[in-house]
Formats: C-alpha cells, sequence, structure tokens
C-alpha cells in the first residue's frame, strides 16, 4: 500500500521555470482533485496536533485557507485568517517581511486571538519560513503562543526549518524537497 | 433554538466605510471563530447538494478556499482552485470582469474540469453576481456545466441572484441582506 506522502507527491506537478526563469515550481493544486487524499491528509493533521492542545489555527493567505479551515474544524478550534495587506476591515496587527520572490506585509485581526493561547500555524509550503515567522510574530503581538507547524511540503534546501527552530514548535509536513 | 441563519449574523460583523466611504462591509471572519457553527454550516451545505450529483466544486480565491475544499472532501469530489490572475502555473482558461470594486481576470487550470462535469461553484458572498459569472465562463471553457451556486451570504440589494439566473442552477445562500 502506498504511503500517505507518496500519494501526495505522486499529485504534484512540477513545472519548470514558474513564477520565473530557474524555478522549479511545485504545483500541489493536483492534490485537491483527489478527495480522498485530502480526507485523509486531513486526518494525518488532526491526529499530528490532537494532543498538543491548540486553541487555535491560523491559516496563510490564500493556500493556507484550503486546509487550515477544516483542520480548526476537526480539532474542534478557532480558525484565524492571515491575510495579505489591506484586505482586513477591522483593527489588524501587520508584520512585513521579505519573502522568496518579492516583500510582503500580513495582517491579522487585534481580537482574532487571546492571550496565552495556544496556536498552530498552517501553509501550504515551507520555503524560506519568511512567511511563518512573520505569522509567527502575529501571534506573539496578541501576546498568544506558537506551539505547532504545519504544512503539506518544504523545500528543504531552503532552510525553512531551521529558520522556525526557535520557537522549539512541533514542525509537521508530509512531503520534503 | 436559534437558527442556522441567525447564528451566522450573530458572527457578522458591519464595518462602515470599508473598503471606501458609504460602503458598510460585512465581515465574515467571526464566523471562523466558531467551530460548531462551521461544522453545521458544512453539513447544512452538504445535505443541500448531495442529491444534486456535483461531481466537483469550485472556490474562487480566497475566501471561497475556505468553505469549498471541506464541501467537496464532504461530497467526496474533486477541488478546483479558481485562482487571481498569474498566480497558477500550468496552462489556464482566464476571463476578465468588473467587479464591485473594481476590475479582475480569474484563471483556472485547463485540466481542472472534464466536459459534461456537473459544477458547484462556491464563494463567500454574493455581491452583483459579476466573479460567480466569469466562474460560471471558465466552466463553460472547459465543457463543464453550472449545477450550483453556494455562497454564505448575499447582498441582495445588488441584485446577483437575478444576474445568475441565466443557470437555471440552484443557489445556495444562508442569510440574505
Amino acid at each position: 500500500m502506498q504511503s500517505l506522502s507518496d500519494r501526495i507527491i505522486s499529485r504534484i506537478a512540477d513545472v519548470p521555470d514558474f513564477p520565473k526563469p530557474g524555478i522549479l515550481y511545485k504545483d500541489i493544486t493536483p492534490i485537491f482533485q483527489d478527495p480522498s487524499l485530502c480526507a485523509d491528509m486531513l486526518a494525518a493533521m488532526k491526529e499530528e496536533f490532537e494532543m498538543k492542545n491548540i486553541e487555535a489555527v491560523l491559516g496563510m493567505e490564500s493556500r493556507g485557507f484550503l486546509f487550515g479551515l477544516p483542520l480548526a474544524i476537526a480539532l474542534d478550534v478557532p480558525f484565524v485568517l492571515v491575510r495579505k495587506k489591506g484586505k482586513l476591515p477591522r483593527e489588524a496587527f501587520a508584520v512585513s517581511y521579505s519573502l522568496e520572490y518579492g516583500e510582503a506585509t500580513i495582517e491579522m485581526h487585534k481580537d482574532a486571538l487571546t492571550p496565552g493561547q495556544r496556536v498552530l500555524i498552517h501553509d501550504d509550503v515551507l520555503a524560506t519560513g519568511g512567511t511563518a515567522l512573520a505569522a509567527a510574530k502575529l501571534v506573539e503581538m496578541a501576546g498568544a503562543q506558537v506551539v505547532g507547524f504545519s504544512f503539506i511540503s518544504a523545500l528543504s534546501f531552503l532552510n525553512g526549518e531551521e529558520a522556525l527552530q526557535q520557537y522549539s514548535s512541533h514542525i509537521s509536513t508530509f512531503v520534503n524537497y
């Protein structure tokens, strides 16, 4: 029987020269063509984190919204949207950072988390870790704590896991390139 | 006992003058603070569409990704990402349209749907219907058919439902303003 990682890898498409020449892009969209695979991934994520007393899941716009909400529902905890600058309508914390292909600012509503809350940060891909670290800063600005990071895949040659070590949190990925 | 619609309405925040003066923005993000409400909404969406032989769910970037994927998993059908221009790495169909606050182009991978496939389009809010109609065009470009539209809320004074009548599809919303 194929492992969950192998099933995911078989659904990830290599796209050369996207978004710019020399980059081999890992396209995860075909994963979503397979609902049983998605259900099994969700069950595995739930199992991995349900003993860690997670009290909120943060999902990074926009692909972190995909598994982020169902994972929060599965763990029976609030789901918090981390959005790109200017998209959230109410008072928000903001963090700017450099990312693989440029610069970005992400925001989170100020009332989204409460002090001390145990938070899991979810995104689709871990690259340099810049986005995840920025999300962790948002969590800290709210006085809450980062307990774990969850990704579908990691581009290990970009050393994202090292960048996240400072949180001594549980880092979960299905696939490492 | 409170109805599902009432529970949703109690979680929608009115934000005056966003994204510009004179607009009363309906902020749905507090809904996601309530995992039991989200689970009940998902169950209701599944129940509403499971007899309609849906063969794929389309989710509109980015808030249509939130319930879109878990709804597809619940219906046991593929989930298709409709993204803003330039985000999808492989060959894509594109449709440009005017929307409430400007202009936009959305895209869908050419291999995401097969001819004849019965498709449900999901987004968070139905406003003028411009985005949903553009998504319906993407479905038609792939030779597939639109069987239903699913939204969390509709801004009825913008007449989105009328705009979608041409599809004689099932239109589902929890809350109408």
